[in-house]
C-alpha cells in the first residue's frame, strides 16, 4: 500500500467519516455540552447532517444527550488507548518518566512527532502550585518547543521540511525561533549537544529539556521531557542539574525499545 | 433530543462511521501493525472496504501505512484529549491522585462508568516492580471491582439493572461474585460503609478500594482508587490504612466540583 493516498474529492474518499470525526472533536473546554446548533456552528455541517451523525455516534457510545445538550462518553478515552497499546513505547515510558519525576521533582513526559505538533503519549504528574498542566493527548507546535527540536534534529530531511513548510513560525513569546534559518541552527545544536534545552519560547516563564529516545532500528521515535518555571531556577542551572540524568534515562529507555548504540 | 435514539437499520444510521471506528479500533497490542488483510479478517469487512476506510483515516491523521503493514498515529491520542478537556472532573482530579499516591505509595486512579466498564479517565501512577499496570483508557468489568460498585451503590435503579442485564458475571477468579443477589448485596454494603473494597475478585492477589466523586448535583459521577497487592498487604489492613484518607480525598474531589454535603 505504500505511496497510496487519497484526496478529498477521490471517489475512495469517505467523507462521512471525516464528519463523525469533525464532530467527535468539535468538543472541547470550550465548550463541552454543545447543543446541536453549536456542533452545527463549529463543524460547518447542517443541521440535519449533524443531527444523523449525533444519533450514529450515540448509537456507538461516543456521545450522549439529554435535554438538547450533548457530551462526550468515556468510551472517546478507549479509542486513544488503542494507541498506547499499539505502542510499546508508551508502555515502556512510564518506569523511566517516573524515575525522571523523583530525581527532578518535576513532572516528566514521552512526547511523540505528528505532522507539525508533538503529542503527549504518557505524562507522570508532580504536585506543585505551578506544576505545567497538561495531560495525555495534548498537542503543542514543534518548532517552538524542547521536544519537537529533539525528535526532529535526527529526523529525515523531508520530515524536518514538512514542519517548517507548515508550522505558523508564530512569536509566541519574544524569544520564539520564528526564521527557518535560526531553526536549523538550534536542531545542528540539538545535534552536538545530545538533547534540546528550550526557555520561554513556548510560554513565558516555561524551561524544558528533551532527550532522544530511538528504536531498535536507531530512528528516533520519541523523547523523554522535562520542564520547570523560570521562577524556580535558570536555564543553565536547570542543563547542569537535569540534562545528564534525562540523556541518560533516555538512553535506557532506548535500549529498552531494542537499539544498541 | 431527549429520548432519540437510533437502529443500525435505520436510515439516519451512518454505516460508514461505525465502520470506520470498527477499523481504528481494531488495532491492539495483539496486532498493531496489522495488514490490509489482516483488519479485513478483523472487522469482518470487505478487503476494498477496508482499504478505503484506511485510505481515509490516512489522510485524516490517524494511521499510517508503509511496507503494507498499517498502525495508529498519536492523533488517535487527542481525540481522547477532547473527552479529558471536556469534563472538568478529570482535570480537578489529578491534584488528588497525586495526595492519595503520595500518602498510599500505590497508584491511584480516576474511575468512570460506560455501560457495563468502568474507564480509567486519570492515573497517576508510582514506581514498583509489581505496580499495577493500566493506563488512561483502559476498560474493566464494573461488576468485578471495587471502582465499579463504588459507581453503581448509589445509581439510578435502570442504570445498575442494564450492568446486571448486560453483565457477563464470569468468575475471573475464584471469589468473583457472580451472581445478581450476592452483587446487590455488596452495593448495599458499599452504601453502609460509604466506599468499596474488592479483594482478589477481578484477578489474584489484587486488592482495591474505590470511594464516591459527586458533582453539584449530588450525582455520582466518579470513583477515587487506589489499589495494592496481596503479597504487601491485607485486605483489613488496607481498609483501616487508606479507606479513610481515599474517601477523604474523594469528598475533597466532590467539593471541588461543587457539591456540599
Amino acid at each position: 500500500m505504500k505511496g497510496l493516498s487519497v484526496s478529498e474529492n477521490d471517489r475512495d474518499y469517505i467523507q462521512s467519516i471525516e464528519r463523525g470525526f469533525a464532530v467527535l472533536t468539535a468538543f472541547d473546554e470550550k465548550n463541552p455540552n454543545p447543543s446541536l446548533a453549536d456542533l452545527a456552528a463549529e463543524t460547518g455541517l447542517s443541521r440535519p447532517a449533524v443531527r444523523r451523525i449525533l444519533l450514529t455516534l450515540q448509537k456507538l457510545g461516543y456521545v450522549t444527550g439529554n435535554n438538547s445538550r450533548w457530551s462526550l462518553t468515556p468510551r472517546v478515552l478507549s479509542i486513544g488507548q488503542h494507541f498506547s497499546a499499539s505502542h510499546a513505547l508508551t508502555e515502556a515510558a512510564l518506569p523511566r518518566l517516573l524515575e525522571i519525576a523523583e530525581h527532578t521533582h518535576e513532572s516528566a513526559s514521552l512526547g511523540v512527532l505528528d505532522g507539525v505538533d508533538v503529542v503527549y503519549a504518557a505524562r507522570v504528574p508532580v504536585r506543585r502550585i505551578m506544576s505545567i498542566n497538561v495531560s495525555v493527548g495534548t498537542r503543542v507546535p514543534a518548532y517552538a518547543t524542547s521536544m519537537g527540536r529533539a525528535l526532529l534534529a535526527w529526523a529525515p530531511t523531508e520530515i524536518v521540511d514538512n514542519v517548517i513548510a507548515n508550522s505558523t513560525f508564530d512569536a509566541l513569546t519574544p524569544t520564539t525561533i520564528t526564521d527557518e534559518g535560526a531553526f536549523h541552527t538550534a536542531l545542528r545544536v540539538v545535534r552536538e549537544q545530545g538533547y534540546a534545552l528550550t526557555s520561554e519560547e513556548l510560554e513565558d516563564g516555561l524551561i524544558s529539556l528533551a532527550a532522544p529516545v530511538r528504536d531498535a532500528g536507531g530512528s528516533v521515535v520519541g523523547v523523554a521531557a522535562c520542564s520547570t518555571s523560570a521562577g524556580r531556577t535558570t536555564p543553565e542551572a536547570f542543563r547542569t542539574d537535569v540534562a545528564p540524568f534525562l540523556v541518560e534515562k533516555a538512553n535506557q529507555l532506548s535500549a529498552d525499545m531494542g537499539y544498541r548504540s
